[in-house]
């Protein structure tokens, strides 16, 4: 940050909310409320923060409606993260690449580069492949044949792009991701050795969609492995061969999809969850960290567990765990019990078969 | 597809599979049922997709021997979907490299790189390596010291081969890949301060192996890292240092394996098992995804369950585990009619003692 | 091994532990007792390995105070792991990379490289950019604008060290990690799309750091994540933006830790490990392999299990759970037992109610 200004004013317009107090403040970063400067914007998300913002040194601050007594410039957001989002996207740039293409990378003759597109060193281009205008490919990134990429996409260093993948526009990819690598199809042999069934189909990403560092995303057997508008997946993710990912849906590390397996849209998956193949995830399922999807589930469900349940229900088993020692312990006192009464009862029914006063002998 | 073509009795002879109807019909491709087109092979693996075949546009397709009444030209094979991946490859080239070494390569004085090897842009290959005949080492390809590369590999993108280790023959490794990174060994000194244990052993990677994207195998810290004959790794793998995997094992995508761990033959990991270091899994072992392997395996074992147990095991312990909220509820009224019984037991053998009647005052 | 050599008086010296028996005696390598040779140094860390002494080929051998019989040239050790370790520095050399600038190296003229560091073929570096002397980065590395790495680091092919990050001295990283990539933020419209929170931090990492292979380091949101001096990090481990990884901590592969998470000191995390986010673990904490953290953890805490729990206490409910389809047998037993108590107590109450012998219609 730092490298560039706005006045308040200016932001207001740009960000589209309305600002109160002094427009003429100049602002040159975003920051949170501990650590922002006297020259950066900051932003009260949650109310339960307040106190914080009082001894905050920021020069302005995006509030919801409600909180707008605050004693220093402000702008008024509905969505005061959002807001905060999209002004710190007005102060960023993400590395330079100077456009063109570097003397050593190597594009083929059959290829098509926009003009306005960024070409890193030693990043290689197939033929019949296409980069849109605004595109930077850092460097070392490795793109195959018949592959094509829109408008104003980010491809990090050590990205591979292999034949036939194609990107929307604005599509990041951070360093070591891997589009396109042979999807997991073996046929078996009677004696359990393996063949490989070739992969020929490919990767689609659509626009906007944001991609972490060292994922894999596997091309299709047939067809395409397909990731839609908007979706957003973090690093070390696993995305097999067939797999569909709906529209802005959230995919944290670490997370395994196996083959075949559709995902609907706006459907968010936590840290480490595993899916099994050919299952289909209804839209808006969210699914905890570490857990195991065995079935499908519809639309608008909370899972958890290894295998997976309803969140709600998770938690009544998982209380139910917490008591089982001490369940057993009852079980054995109430066992107990159980024998006192049959002793007292049968002393009670025959007197003198267990009596101590007995005279059988 | 579509640059290679095969009359159906061609295909019948290099397949050694026999065929009956047109023997001259021209085929161009594979393609399952739903999608083949009309000039495709397909093929029909499970007698219950025989009413998608109606449908299918495909020109011919493989059958089992009882099923050759499909009124349309066939290939017979007790193995189905075993011949249709052979007829697959067929059709299949990886994506194309020149032989010879490209000009941006570096390629030590004293390695060896046969004739008919393909050496992309920007590979390296150090002193004492040697790359066998019909190899291909894509673009970026870091390949060590004294390493060696049997024929027929292919290599792809952004791999690293770091010192000292070999690979047999017809070796797949995906983009991303390292091999022979060091393993994870560190001695503590009495403060909890670690110092590094020189790995100095290598990864040995057997004849047919293919190994997927972004995974890691280390080099031994004395001795070999093994992945025998036939092994097929899927992406984001992790085979730690020592770790041997006999032949023709199958392990899925973010599985885990710790240091010292030896694997028999065809054994098959699911998604994200982890394997607890210095154990030793049978041959045939197969762990259902998602599983923790804390103790040795016998041979032939189904396991599932973190930590692991025999499959059928983890599903009674599951079934109750479902149940486990009901069965504290009925603990609970189990205990109240105990407690009942104890009362009215109590009532019937000192009348007095507690009935209302009672005159004890 | 095997192009250095010590005598054992020499190795003394070096590793400041007495000798005992041949000093003259020259040593080449380490190696356990199984496979060391006849001019190797081997170790006993463990007494019961007495008997595979006896038949070891090692010429000399490190030993604890209290096991100096072993009739042969010995180093003597309060520690032998650790004089092991250090011992088998003195034989290792990392891969060699000349010093210098290798021609095909694109390095910004407003980076300052030491005389002594060597850059490998294909490195870039950026702009305001610092390595340190005596440090390597081996081929395809990638190195950004504002980066700092100190001296004697070990930078392994494919890494990629993105902007602004910071790298102590001694530093190892192994191939293909990523250290800086964006961390995973966005806030949510009120549609549930996403929009990019840009992620201006960095990601510190202190002396003598050393982080596995295909591993991703995000970097902060704001301010840094931090990787502490000492911590040794396995392959394929996930850490979030804004971490904080205390001193010598251990990281087992393919953990997660997600964003604002605080660990201590001495911290070890098994394999596969997840901690959510915006948790703080204390000091010299131990994870067991595969368990998710979902709470702090106070310091001196061993835990285990989805989600943890102390490690004794998980031994209790996970016997119970293994008790758990027999326990429900019991149950029912119980209930019959019950049942057939309150039968008999009804009769023995109302003799004419339920007996056989009633006289009711």
């Amino acid at each position: 940050m730092g490298n560039k200004s706005y006045r308040l004013s200016d932001l207001s317009r740009l960000l589209g909310v309305p600002f109160k107090g002094d427009g003429e403040v100049v602002i040159d970063g975003v920051g949170p409320l501990e650590t922002a400067g006297p020259t950066h914007l900051t932003f009260l998300a949650n109310p339960k923060y307040r106190a914080k913002l009082e001894r905050s040194r920021a020069a302005a601050v995006i509030v919801d409606p409600g909180f707008e007594d605050v004693g220093r410039p402000i702008l008024v957001s509905p969505n005061p993260y959002w807001t905060m989002a999209k002004a710190a996207q007005l102060f960023y740039d993400p590395p330079p690449l100077d456009p063109g293409i570097h003397p050593s990378a190597e594009v083929s003759a059959e290829a098509s580069v926009a003009p306005g597109a960024a070409v890193g060193p030693w990043v290689s281009i197939g033929p019949g492949t296409s980069v849109g205008d605004g595109t930077r490919l850092y460097g070392h990134v490795y793109v195959g044949r018949q592959v094509t990429i829109g408008r104003d996409c980010l491809i990090y260093p050590h990205v591979a792009i292999l034949d036939g993948c194609r990107l929307g526009d604005r599509v990041i990819i951070h360093s070591g991701t891997v589009i396109g690598s042979d999807g997991f199809g073996f046929a078996q042999d009677n004696q359990g050795r393996s063949t490989k069934i070739p992969q020929t189909g490919i990767v689609q990403i659509d626009d906007d969609v944001e991609i972490g560092a060292n994922c894999t995303v596997d091309r299709a057997t047939f067809g395409k492995t397909w990731i839609q508008e908007g979706v957003k997946i973090d690093n070390l993710v696993q995305i097999a061969h067939n797999v569909t990912i709906g529209r802005h849906s959230i995919i944290v590390a670490q997370v395994g999809i196996a083959g075949s397996v559709t995902l609907g849209s706006h459907v968010v998956l936590g840290g480490q969850v595993g899916i099994a193949g050919h299952l289909t995830v209804g839209d808006r399922v969210r699914i905890a960290a570490k857990s195991a999807i065995s079935h499908s589930v519809d639309p608008d469900q909370d899972l958890m567990g290894v295998p997976a349940m309803p969140h709600k229900q998770w938690l009544r088993h998982y209380a139910a765990w917490l008591r089982l020692p001490r369940m057993q312990q009852e079980m054995a006192a109430l066992k107990e019990r159980v024998r006192h009464l049959e002793e007292t009862l049968a002393r009670t029914q025959n007197p003198t078969k267990d009596g101590s006063h007995g005279n059988e002998c």
